[in-house]
């Protein structure tokens, strides 16, 4: 902490996403950051230039044996684990974002350091700080849809074609994180089953169907797609007792609450009596902070208040277990792979 | 035929759909309604009443036994098989609705038999028949799309939910049907794999997803969903060379064409160079002829022509090739099943 | 009435609206459509074909000289006055197409004639009869949206364009006709201005926009287009409490409610204090009743009971009225005509 | 210029607009800021915090004797002119915000002033440097859609009430100023009428309608309005070959040319013989450079050029001119205000 009693901390890696995490750290208020630390230090130091305060350096063992109190991780996916590491072993409170790790043995030996350390350990799960997941989160768990029923997310796009991952390591990492952000915590997958087609010859699915598998009459599903001609981002919850659409590319109406649903009566061996309710819709007025903003606050609030934080390691090791568990599945022709 | 060449034609079901075959081949010029068939003679005497030369009946051979020269079948699909078997040996042409029949067996039976006799097997796979899909077929078989990468088609409503079969049943013909008849003819599926939930306690899936597998890198998928808040009817075609989307929610501009594309430069084995092309879009106008009075039309056509019609017995059988194959894929956990 | 206690009606007009006015006052219950009344009998013929106790005649004479006890009519504009005048000097109630009359002295004829003679007069308003619109109406006259301040209204397409009339004439008595309806009888036009222009050369204009004053803070709008390559029909009414859309395109949400407003504070000679309340919005479900069949039941039942429809010949003089007032004030350029 | 050839310019106003000034024309190359200047010098040292080469300041007089080439003034629209007046006088060429002054004499004031000194005036009519605008041009003024019909423009939101002027004055020099780019420059408005209301007392209209004669058959509206629960920004223009929409809610797909119209045949004084076209929809790619960064060359290549820029003084004060005669229509209940 610094004599205001702020955390300090550094942001390690000035590429895309480094700079917002720069900037919101600086603006949460309950942060300074200290130290920006990039390989590439032009880059670095392009990125600092508004904010005089922060030091820019390439020189990582520098910032880890200084007293700074965290770091936040915005590197290539390869490179969190190790940096992670060191850095919870340098006795540093760690922010990554998503994914996690490179695998789940990676991603259990992070979790597994930051509970020995004595360490907050959080996953930049960013989806799950803006105000519509919220408030899924909310009505979900508030049992006002009732039982969930089913959860599918569409996610496709004319995207950025990744080399060295498929199209469900980029994209679903939002889904599978707002899926175990807004559900119940005793509703969890236990088994995926994956689909998906290279279609465009990189090595590795373009085009790719994720089901989630809940071991009760319950079903996920993520359709993701680097080769869309148009954006879709659109979620269906649907419950026992109402259903719940999320349309984020909606600029401000983005979460549509209905009051819709099917009654099934007592059952005749010949005929089932179904009953429709049709009732109104509801558009919720959505908390419209920032999301990094508010994960950034999240990060110091939980190391200032010694507790596990909303997108805590742990979170981010379920979703890097579904992830690794739909590349078993693709690669077995689409066979359901548990999540033991 | 009766003096004026025109097809006589009984139609046998008075139920949801029969009345709008009545009124379609009534319309369409090329056929005349002799009589209008049913096991319950109150309702077809009601639907047959603006047509005082229809005679209504619940006599079935007698009917048959008659000259007429075809039948036209819109009754449970249970019955498709032994209602079309009769009438295929009475020696008349016949429509069947969708599906075929209610097993691939009874398909084939049905196939074989219509070809022994000579006579036309089509099955009314409506959609095939609109300005919208027609344009899709024209559109991806000019070539004008390069070559199909995927086919995503979304179905989902919160439907009537069916007692005796589950949701792929009920949608998925729709989107089989469509799919075999826009894909070239040798771009056909080769197996599928199925996931789904019996969310509401029917003993059949009421939310499912379909895929499927082509032999080489193509994928289809189909979400067919009863517990929808929402309705979406929206499919998404990718090619080489340029994109589709089919959004029948529209009500005038169903089909989009996108320029759009990713292209992959001579690959390095570090760093894949993608190039994006990112064009305009083009809304044609569709015919806006009534689909089944182009399907009228069309039996009638095919009856005169003594050609096969466009949606004939052997589409009707892929598409029960693959929903009974979806059936195995949902009782095995989403296993691959080929349609060999 | 016949011996059921059906009112007996006649349908004047066989042309567009006659025949869903036959099939709507048929199927009401508390009517019976006796004859149907055309010039050009052989169209007289074709609409009633389904309907075998309907007489079809071209003797309106006939007609009125039998024991029925209401007459529907559904004829060219120019026509609704003698026709009306001749069936209220028979002693028939009379529902007529919109606009009422050519002129409002044909139409204050008419409002005087049925009162001399104590029989229904009533505008065929379609669209107050909808579910839209008569939720509008229950909110605006609930006082949920406060005093209202404006109501805008759009609706253009790509139009039948008529030669004998401007296209106010044509398409705004819809918006004139809910905007009597939907707000409170104390909030009346008291004078219109419209500009135009005939862009086609019919000698009419094809794009027009009216003003309505009330002679106090509120205004109201319409604009009407015949020349449009899109169909917006879109209604906004403000409040001081909340505000409404009501999106006649959408297919089942076509009326939202948002609990959004601004408020004035006191005022700083120098500075207003503006506060913004952006609260939720609110889907209702709509009744699903066809209009006209409300229509229909809403007739009967004012000639049963003795009292006035809801929309009566008063409300469809003022709607005349405005269309009057519009036409003098496109042709003086734009000036305010007052409604006195 | 500065020893590069650049451009040396100083930004008036640190307020909301002033810090996209300082981004854009620092980003733009052909430029370099110098001095950021604002009456609370605190407010200009916080904008020029990222820049260490501008020097902050709050003593006007001391900018325009420096040697620099071009101020841009981003103030209170009261204080354009005499600012601009100010920077004219002293030899610098000027970029003003929209609206160009308070008054049409002020207007032509400067648009006389800066002729004389040689001086560029520039107006930033930001929406013609969108891609979006730039595109409708061109389509306009190609012939693409033949002779234009009308322009029709809504901009309705629940918007920022502004305390000092009417909402045309706040949100019509948008649409004021498209149109004057958009059409033909043979194709000038010579006359205003606008209807409005003070809903909110603010002694102001916040809801109104201003609309533009031409002088042949041709009509231009623009509904603006503050208390809308909805946010809506869609023109239409109609031609006699087709028409075009701009929607700009639209993420990318903004701008839609309709192959639609109407034929009018020859004239028979009984019937008029109308044919509609029903043609195609094409959605152009639009350049989707900032508007800002656009504008910021265009300011630079005019003075480099020593030409008049797209939107100079002239067209500014066209738009003035609109503004104050809508002012004068509005106090005047609507009467048509000729723009002599």
């Amino acid at each position: 902490m610094d004599s205001q009693g702020r955390i300090q901390l550094a942001v390690i890696g000035a590429g895309y996403w480094g700079p917002n995490l720069v900037r919101n750290f600086t603006a949460c208020g309950s942060a300074v950051v200290t130290h920006l630390c990039d390989l590439d230090l032009s880059r670095a130091q392009k990125v600092a230039a508004p904010y005089p305060a922060i030091a820019t350096t390439n020189n990582l063992e520098g910032v880890l044996a200084s007293d700074i109190d965290a770091v936040a991780i915005a590197t290539p996916v390869r490179t969190h684990f190790p940096l992670a590491k060191q850095a919870l072993l340098a006795g540093k409170h760690v922010l990554v974002e998503k994914p996690l790790a490179w695998s789940v043995a990676e991603g259990q030996e992070l979790v597994a350091l930051a509970e020995a350390q004595g360490r907050v350990l959080m996953c930049d799960h960013t989806f799950c700080y803006t105000g519509a997941v919220r408030k899924m989160r909310e009505v979900v768990q508030s049992g006002e849809l009732g039982d969930v029923l089913y959860f599918d997310s569409v996610r496709v796009n004319l995207g950025l074609i990744q080399s060295d991952v498929n199209v469900l390591w980029d994209l679903a990492p939002h889904d599978l994180s707002i899926l175990d952000y807004v559900l119940p915590a005793d509703l969890r997958p236990v088994a995926v089953s994956a689909q998906g087609v290279d279609a465009v010859g990189t090595g590795y699915a373009s085009v790719a169907y994720l089901t989630l598998h809940f071991g009760r009459p319950v079903i996920a599903n993520v359709h993701a797609n680097w080769l869309s001609p148009v954006k879709v981002r659109m979620t269906l919850v649907g419950g026992t007792k109402k259903m719940l659409v999320w349309d984020d590319n909606e600029p401000s109406e983005k979460v549509r609450i209905y009051d819709k649903g099917i009654e099934i009566g007592d059952q005749d061996p010949n005929r089932i009596r179904v009953s429709y309710r049709h009732g109104a819709c509801f558009i919720p007025v959505l908390d419209s902070t920032e999301a990094l903003a508010r994960m950034a606050r999240e990060f110091c609030s939980a190391i200032t208040g010694g507790r596990a934080p909303e997108t805590d390691g742990a979170a981010g090791l379920r979703v890097l277990k579904a992830l690794e568990a739909a590349n078993r599945s693709l690669q077995a022709g689409g066979v359901r792979v548990e999540l033991a």
